[in-house]
C-alpha cells in the first residue's frame, strides 16, 4: 500500500532533529503490546526504569537520589519540577542562552514564580562567575536554574561550575538535560544538582510520551504541597510511585514499555560513554563534511556539543531554507530549522539511531541539493 | 524468548480495565514508525485527527467548534480545560457521584480555582434539578463541571438535561466525557457543552499518551491568558495548531499515529453507534452471565452504563479480590478493582477490542476459578 510518508522501500526517514528521533526497530517493536497499567507486570517495568534512569547517572536511592516519571513532553516535565520546587515567596534566577532558557523563564512567570534572567549571549557558553555576581547582589533568590545543552544552538553550558557557585550559596539547582542527559557525561552529584530534567525521547532514544527527573531526596520532600498543579506535582507523581510503583493518572504504557528496551539498548552499547562515542563519532563526520562543502557553523568548536549542531545559511543569494529542507526531504532525510534569534541558520542533530554511514548519506544529499539549487558551496 | 508478561502462546492478557485497554494489531502497528513532529506528513495527520474528533461528535470547524490535543493522560486534559476556561475570580460548580467528580474537584482546588461540590449519591445519577438550585442559590458560580460515565462505578450522568439548566444560566459547561466519548451517542451541540474532554485510550481504541478537548469557539477564546499554565494552556495550544499545524511541545508522535489509526476503525465499525452496539453486546453478556453466576451488580440496571460495571464482593467467607484477581490474570484476563466508597466492590470494563466471545472466556474462567477456591456462587 502507497504511504506518502514512506518512501518507496517502505523505510521512514531518517531523522537528524533533536528528537522525536530515529529509534530502533526493536524499540518500536517493543510496543505491540497492550499491559494494564495497573497490573504487575507494567509495574515492574516503571520500578525497572525509574532504577535504570539513576544507575545511568551513576545513583540510587540510598544514595539519596530518586527518579520520578511525568506524562507528557520534556516541558510538561521542566514545569513539574519548577512549579513544585520553588517554595511560596521563592525566587528563581533562570541562566539563559537559548530558547530552552527563555522557556523557563516563561513557565516561573505563567506560574506565578518570581523570577530574575540572567541573560548571556547566544554563541557563548553561560559564566558561572555570573551567576555568583547575581546570587551575591540578589540574596532573595532561592533557586538557580540551568540548561546543559541548548538546543538552540548545541552549546554545552558549564552545569558543573555553575553548580558549585549555587551550592556555596545554599540554593536549590535545576538543570534542564533534556537533549544531553545519556550522552553527556554528567556526574550530578559532583555538580551538586537538586533536580535534572530530560525526557524519554532524546538521547535514550526511547519515543515521545513522558520525561523523567532525578531528584537529590531531601529536595524532593521539601517540594511537599508547593506544586501549583495537580497533574504535574512532582512530589505527588513521586508517592505514588513510591506507595504502589504506579502512576497517579493514565501512564502512556507502550511508550514505557518502549523506553524499557531503549535504556537496554544504551547498555548494550557501553552506557553514556558508549553512546557519547557514537554520537560524537557522528557530529565530527558531519562538520568536516559539512566544512568541506564550505559550510559554516554559528559556534565556535569549543563552544559546541556533539548533540545538534547549528549552520549559517550559505550567502548565496540562491539559498532558500524552505526549498532546501524539503529537497533534503524528498530524499527522505529531514533536516531541522534554526532557532537562534540573531543569525540564520538550520539545525542537524546527530543523536538517535543514527550511525556515521548515515551522516554520510545525509552529507551526499546536501552536496546534491546545492548542485541542484546551482549553489557552488555552503559559505 | 520467554517473557513472564506474556502468556504461553505470545499474546497479551487481555483488558476488561476503564483503560489503557486491549487494542487492535493494526492500532499498535501502526506506531512501528518514526516521524519528526515538524514534518508535513505528521502534520497531515494531527489535521486529520482534529476534524475526525470533531467529525465523530457530529460537529465542525464551520459549525464553531474546535478540537485541541494536549500531551499526557486524561487527567491532564481535564486540568488543561478546569485551568483555562476558569476566568479569574470564576467559581466552579462540580456534580459529583464518583471519584473521578472528586478529581476535577482537586484539580480546582489545587489551581487555587473557588468552587462549590454539589455531592450525590454513587449510586444515582446526579440530578438536574439540584444543578438548578445551586446555580439558583449561588449567582457567584460561573461554571459548571460534570462526569459523563462516572468509571467509579459506570454509571451514566444526564449530562444533556444538566446542560439545558447550565445554559438556562448562562454558565460555562464542562462535561468529562473520559470513558464515554466515542461509545455513548451525546449530542454535544444539543447538550450545550462548552468542553468536552476525553482521551486516546478509551473508546476510540488508542494507546494513552495524550487526550483531546472539543470546545465551543466562543467559550475557547474567552481562554486567552486564563491558563495557570504553560504546558496545560488550552487556548495557547489552540493557537499552536491554527498558526502551523504543530503541537508547542514535542508530541506523543506514536502514539498519535496509533490514534489516526483508531479513529480509521472506529469510522469501519460504524463510527458512535456501531461502537456502541459491539460496546453494550459484551455489557449486556457480560451482566447476563455474572448474574447467572449469582454476583450483584452495584448499580440498578437503568442506571447503568455499557462502558464498565461494578460488581459487589460474593458474601462467602472464601473470597479474597486479591486471590480472585490473580487466579485470572494466571488465566490471562485483567479485571480491575472497585472504586466505590461505600461498598466492595471490582469492576469489569466493557471496551477495548473486546468482542462477545472474549466476555464468554472471562465469564468462563470467573466460573472456574469460584470453583478453585470453593466459592458456589457470586451473590
Amino acid at each position: 500500500m502507497a504511504n506518502p510518508q514512506q518512501n518507496s522501500s517502505g523505510k521512514d526517514k531518517l531523522l537528524f532533529t533533536p528528537g522525536p528521533l530515529t529509534t530502533s526497530e526493536s524499540v518500536k517493536q517493543a510496543m505491540l503490546r497492550d499491559l494494564g497499567s495497573r497490573d504487575t507486570a507494567f509495574i515492574a517495568t516503571i520500578g525497572k526504569i525509574r532504577d535504570g534512569l539513576l544507575g545511568l547517572a551513576g545513583l540510587s536511592q540510598e544514595q539519596g537520589y530518586e527518579c520520578v516519571l511525568m506524562q507528557g513532553s520534556g516541558t510538561f516535565g521542566v514545569e513539574s519540577v519548577i512549579g513544585s520546587a520553588i517554595s511560596p515567596g521563592g525566587k528563581l534566577l533562570v541562566v539563559i542562552n537559548g530558547s530552552y532558557g527563555e522557556r523557563i523563564l516563561k513557565i516561573a512567570g505563567v506560574l506565578g514564580i518570581e523570577c530574575e534572567a540572567l541573560r548571556c549571549e547566544e554563541n557563548r557558553k553561560t559564566d558561572p562567575a555570573e551567576v555568583a555576581r547575581c546570587l551575591q547582589e540578589d540574596e532573595s533568590i532561592t533557586a538557580v536554574a540551568i540548561v546543559h545543552c541548548e538546543t538552540t544552538t548545541g552549546i554545552i553550558n558549564p552545569v558543573e561550575e555553575t553548580g558549585s557557585v549555587v551550592r556555596a550559596a545554599a540554593k536549590t539547582y535545576i538543570v534542564d538535560a533534556m537533549s544531553s542527559f545519556g550522552a553527556v557525561e554528567l556526574d550530578v552529584r559532583a555538580a551538586e544538582i537538586d533536580f535534572l530534567v530530560s525526557s524519554a525521547n532524546k538521547c535514550i532514544e526511547g519515543v515521545p510520551g513522558f520525561s523523567f527527573a532525578i531528584c537529590r531526596s531531601e529536595a524532593l520532600d521539601s517540594c511537599e504541597g508547593q506544586a501549583r498543579s495537580l497533574s504535574l506535582d512532582l512530589f505527588a507523581q513521586w508517592q505514588g510511585l513510591e506507595s504502589n510503583g504506579q502512576f497517579r493518572f493514565t501512564p502512556p504504557t507502550h511508550t514505557i514499555l518502549a523506553f524499557e528496551k531503549a535504556l537496554a539498548e544504551l547498555i548494550e552499547e557501553g552506557g553514556v560513554s558508549g553512546r557519547a562515542a557514537r554520537y560524537r563519532g557522528n557530529y565530527e563526520t558531519l562538520v568536516e563534511g559539512m566544512s568541506e562543502l564550505g559550510f559554516k557553523e554559528y559556534l565556535e568548536r569549543e563552544d559546541q556539543g556533539h548533540i545538534i549542531t547549528s549552520f549559517r545559511y550559505p550567502s548565496h543569494p540562491a539559498f532558500d531554507f524552505t526549498e532546501f529542507y524539503t529537497r533534503l526531504s524528498e530524499k527522505d532525510l529531514v533536516i531541522y530549522p534554526g532557532k537562534v534569534s540573531n543569525a540564520d541558520c538550520f539545525r542537524i542533530g546527530n543523536i538517535g539511531h543514527i550511525q556515521k554511514e548515515d551522516v554520510q548519506s545525509l552529507l551526499g544529499a546536501i552536496a546534491s541539493v546545492l548542485k541542484e539549487m546551482g549553489i557552488d558551496n555552503g559559505s
